[in-house]
């Protein structure tokens, strides 16, 4: 089922609706009326007779006609018996803006849960609890206290109500952009992030996706959503919670958990979602997306009628990763036959004083740049809007025909304009006039230069995402049953973890790149394994309770002859002993010796909210003491992969390095993808250690492999 | 001679002086006869009688009275003639408009190289050229366009027009604060950025300065003086010109060149000014400093109404290094006690709804906070000032009431308050108030968390002066005689470069740990020498010629006895003649062996603007991978010789990584203070290299060092 019941609902009832002004429940009731709802409305109090001239009823289950949602504003204990009523109704949906669930530790949770219950038995599905509630903008459905909410083309998902009244706020004094719909997500109790992305991707009145999130119950089922959403519309968020004080802040206040924020962040940007970290840059970044083509894969125009503008917006676009290219010959030759001696036309453009008489220079500006086929997009920074004020009264009117011609190139080009003005809070008629083309004007220049620089992230997003290969597991699917036989075997024997051979065989399942090895159990076993060999072998205890097994005594690495492995073999046992008594001891394990290569480390970990997570990183102090590792969530693609590689700080080691050759990158690639495929095709694996990995010119060896079970198997669904 | 009469001046002429009223010409006099500037002020101009009323003269020095200040409006090369004037009449400063000077390449220059020449001949102190021009608001001398700009304590320097422009705006709109003072440094030609600093920093009129920079002439001089302002007021600065594109724009702007932007930001830092990357927080930085005492050593508290912008601001903070410690238990006691049981109390203080129906609470809270002696300053987020938008009008009466507590709270606690509010637009009469009291209030969240930042930083740098130990070169004084006469022989060679040995010397002469070394040209010579070392010996060929030693075969190492020693310099003799049969060789070094021990870096390098620069990394992948090395302008103190080491990306390996021991750092800081002191002891020296330096866990071997020459030698003076 679709949401559509829900979020378009025609019908609604408000449970708590009362008399008294300052009640929610009138507030609602009179909201709905005034705002004009296209539907029906039906208070709901057993105490009154009738609410604002609107028949009252003893509960929603009363009611004649069918109702699609319920907006309830009674405190969370009344909240099983009213769901339980709704249910017998057939309500679609319910509002609950109660708080005292699971933001308020054990027993709000089991409340939580049983509303939950209750819900789903009765199909219903639950907007909150502890949310500030939810507006459709287009049919006026509005559950919210908030009026006077500016229409437009943003679906706004939003964790915090101060958060959505700042947004609210900001479009409706500095935009002419506004919502489609508004949720408060409260605590997610039911309905999740995914569920209304995949509702606002289909909603023809959307544009674009603005999201503020604390935490979130299901990242990857929000990730996977992502990936598909933001191919059809952009997605903008912040992430809240960064910091420690910030995590317990939000903690505090929604109760929702915030996870592992660098990964997130990356996880985010490969869904292709647009990452802001500035809080005054959200809204614009929706505001421009929702209103602008995306950028392709162009250079960025910087036009300025000054040079300390023109200075300091290469360097912010510089630092947001967007290229600023010299223009091309010909365009600079249309410009200099315009702009007065002094201009520079090379990008950025400035007009050096050619517009103080005539401000229009900057549509024929505009008009030369946006032609350029090199050009995708142009930002205009200085005093725009602002020459009537400054110069002479009369330039309004050579203003706004300016902003007529810009406002009309953006529609016949497909190219964004985006405007940084001076004098935007003087609100002259010429800029409101850029926003009723949709060209957004800012009076921070770093803004300006923020929301041209996610046009060209999105475009550059969807131009990428044909090139990103699919996710298929197939490799070893014909090895599952065995695999699944390793894993059962460890279960049975009580073990959290495989033993080192066991886990090399699954990785060999899959086609990892895993040398022979035996297990032993005498020194002539040792001996007539080692003889296996060509050259020198190691030998490597195999314990379960011996987890560091060099601590132990029990690695015995290049031995040569027979004679040296029988002796290293008992005193691998003896030594074994010694440090635990009681261990119980599967063996040894004869391998050949490793050539010398490049150490790197691999694995994987399970986050909360993400589940897996891979991590890469160069062996030694580049990871122990730089702490330079790439995470990805999993799956990976063979693009992620490769990037992975490349995105280490010490890339350059794997490149040859002082006259070293270079290691073998296609690999370590494919061990990453062998890994990816693995934690895919089992449920149990919580944990997988790969380290030390060495590569080599040609190849690569795993020295060692950890794999640790999870401990309470659940069945996960991917 | 200060500038008293040249920013201070009581007497204006203006040259180019016009009656027609688009000529600056025109507006400069007019502009000073509606401000009121409380001076005379002459015309001049051979074609007129009188202009705006005042009488013209046909040149400056027919001038009757004294004229302390010209402003010359005429183009660029009827320039020298008119200060020649100017000259005679003992004038004291001059502001010139016109561009064409340094900023347009090599006649430019020249010309520009001419009116200083002239201006220094007749003691006329220059502003500009290429300027926008100058203004003291406190004489109403207004020597730019621009009018009603708001005045105040902030004294501006600015490299580009429409940055001043914008910034005077932003002051106009958007603040009670204003300006002092206003200089539009132009080209630099005379008058320097340290010059106006050491104003500033004596004018009581002033309590902060505001720059805008895109390059310096003498980046040197400038810190000097900074070191002392910043001891007396705040100096905030934004440096653009960071990206390539960036650079480019400011170079073909003002002429400036745009320095080593990473070793120019630290070395501002060090000298206490603000440094501020995003210009839309520039001007609210100079305000917050100039209107707020700055924070001691005390964590700062959040005060919200709504999680959502409580957790933007912990996270916003805590991203900029400011402490949001939890608060005590006593201040939480008497927060719980006015607050609603949903509030959190720990920081941030979230109200919870507890201000909705009495905004008077913000006030009551903001008492509680800053009365607890562990808390310096107080940032208030969220909706103050809205109350009575978004509740009821009747509220505006309690919010202005708060507002006028939270004023008096700011003047008797000495701590800061910052506001964000996001009715700030609105501009409600409470906020005003607050603004009067010299609160600042934004609407944009992470501005006003970057100010309470700012007042933090500037807290922290005055606190943190004190400890910072003098620049004292005392050491190597009676070694200076000797020193100069390496420098001198070397000089009469012809050589760019010391020698290994002489540079060597050098540093022992000024306490550096060099070891015993033999200089020998022979066989017998190199064995004889070798005797007289216990251990083993290395050989390095002695060679102006050979740059690269060991490329040319030049070093041979861990020579054990006195026939291996022979031999080896035989071959070194060889090899070296095949590698350049013209080689001058000099000898051939005997040097001990080192022991082993951490590679690090010691170098330093003569930077146009900054003067010498030292750098320090460790050897190997860290510096040549991971380019992970720290720099730092010359002289250091003990204190920063430290922090370079501290600094260091990969500084764990120095403590000890792996069990190894760790190094020596006290040994480092030793050397890096002696190469500070031998850079500025002489003024020959235009890069040193240390190259590896081995440290021990007691000790250090400097293996390598070569230090080159300048070309052509300049007297420096510091």
């Amino acid at each position: 089922m679709g949401l559509e019941q829900v979020l378009d609902a025609t019908s609604v009832a408000v449970v708590g609706a009362s008399k008294k002004e300052t009640k929610r429940g009138y507030q609602a009731i009179k909201t709905l009326i005034e705002e004009k709802f296209e539907g029906r409305i039906y208070p709901v109090n057993p105490k009154e007779e009738s609410i604002l001239g609107l028949p009252c009823y003893a509960k929603v289950s009363d009611i004649e006609d069918p109702v699609e949602m319920v907006l309830i504003t009674t405190p969370a204990t009344t909240l099983p018996e009213i769901l339980e009523d709704c249910g017998k109704k057939g309500v679609a949906g319910a509002v609950i803006i109660a708080g005292g669930f699971g933001e308020l530790g054990k027993d709000g949770k089991e409340l939580e849960g049983r509303i939950v219950d209750i819900a789903r038995e009765n199909n219903i599905r639950i907007i909150g609890p502890n949310t500030s509630g939810m507006m459709n903008l287009k049919r006026n459905l509005n559950l919210v206290g908030l009026r006077d909410v500016p229409k437009g083309g943003i679906a706004l998902i939003c964790q915090s109500g101060n958060m959505a009244l700042s947004l609210i706020t900001e479009a409706s004094i500095k935009s002419q952009q506004g919502f489609s719909y508004y949720v408060g997500i409260g605590n997610e109790a039911d309905l999740k992030f995914h569920e209304y992305l995949e509702f606002f991707q289909e909603d023809p009145g959307t544009t674009a996706i603005l999201m503020y999130v604390e935490g979130m119950r299901d990242g990857r089922k929000f990730l996977q959503q992502a990936y598909q959403t933001t191919r059809k519309k952009p997605i903008v968020m912040l992430k809240s919670g960064r910091s420690a004080t910030g995590k317990l802040s939000a903690g505090s206040h929604t109760g929702a958990l915030a996870g592992i924020s660098e990964v997130a962040a990356a996880a985010f940007r490969r869904a292709g979602i647009i990452v802001i970290k500035n809080s005054d840059e959200l809204f614009p970044a929706a505001e421009t997306l929702a209103s602008l083509p995306h950028i392709g894969r162009k250079s960025i125009a910087i036009l300025a009628d000054g040079g300390g503008h023109a200075t300091i917006a290469a360097d912010e676009l510089t630092d947001l990763g967007v290229t600023i290219e010299p223009l091309g010959e010909k365009t600079q030759k249309r410009l200099r036959k315009i702009l007065p001696r002094g201009a520079s036309v090379r990008n950025p453009v400035d007009v050096a004083g050619g517009a103080d008489e005539n401000p229009a220079v900057f549509a024929d500006c505009a008009e030369i740049l946006l032609h350029d086929p090199q050009v995708g997009g142009l930002l205009i920074v200085g005093l725009f809007g602002g020459y009537s004020i400054r110069f002479a009264e009369d330039l309004a009117f050579v203003e706004e025909d300016a902003a007529h011609r810009m406002g009309k190139l953006v529609k016949d080009s497909h190219k964004p304009i985006i405007v940084h003005s001076l004098y935007n809070h003087a609100r002259p008629h010429s800029l409101d006039l850029l926003r009723y083309y949709g060209i957004p004007v800012y009076d921070a220049l770093e803004t300006a230069c923020k929301c041209i620089a996610v046009l060209a992230e999105y475009g550059s997003y969807l131009r990428s995402y044909h090139a990103k290969s699919k996710f298929v597991f197939s490799k070893g699917r014909k090895s599952k049953p065995r695999g699944r036989e390793i894993f059962r075997l460890a279960r049975e024997e009580g073990r959290n973890a495989l033993f080192e051979y066991e886990a090399k065989e699954l990785i060999g399942l899959h086609g990892g790149p895993v040398s022979e090895n035996y297990l032993v159990h005498s020194q002539k076993e040792a001996a007539a394994a080692a003889a296996q060999f060509e050259g020198a072998v190691a030998l490597k205890i195999v314990s379960h309770d011996i987890l560091h097994k060099t601590d132990a005594g029990g690695v015995k690495l290049n031995l040569k002859t027979s004679d040296e492995v029988r002796r290293r073999y008992s005193e691998i046992m003896k030594d074994a002993l010694a440090y635990d008594p009681d261990a119980s001891i599967r063996g040894v394990l004869v391998e050949a010796m490793m050539g010398q290569g490049l150490e790197v480390i691999i694995g994987t970990k399970t986050d909360d909210q993400f589940g897996p997570v891979i991590m890469f990183g160069i062996g030694g102090i580049m990871v122990e003491v730089l702490k330079d590792v790439v995470f990805r969530v999993l799956p990976i693609s063979e693009r992620s992969a490769r990037r992975m590689i490349e995105k280490i700080r010490s890339v350059e080691l794997l490149n040859g390095f002082r006259g070293k050759p270079p290691v073998d990158k296609k690999a370590i690639k494919e061990l990453l993808l062998t890994i990816s495929e693995i934690v895919g095709s089992y449920d149990d694996i919580q944990e997988i250690d790969l380290n030390p990995v060495i590569v080599y010119e040609q190849g690569l060896s795993i020295a060692d492999a950890r794999i640790i079970l999870k401990k309470d198997m659940k069945i996960s669904n991917w």
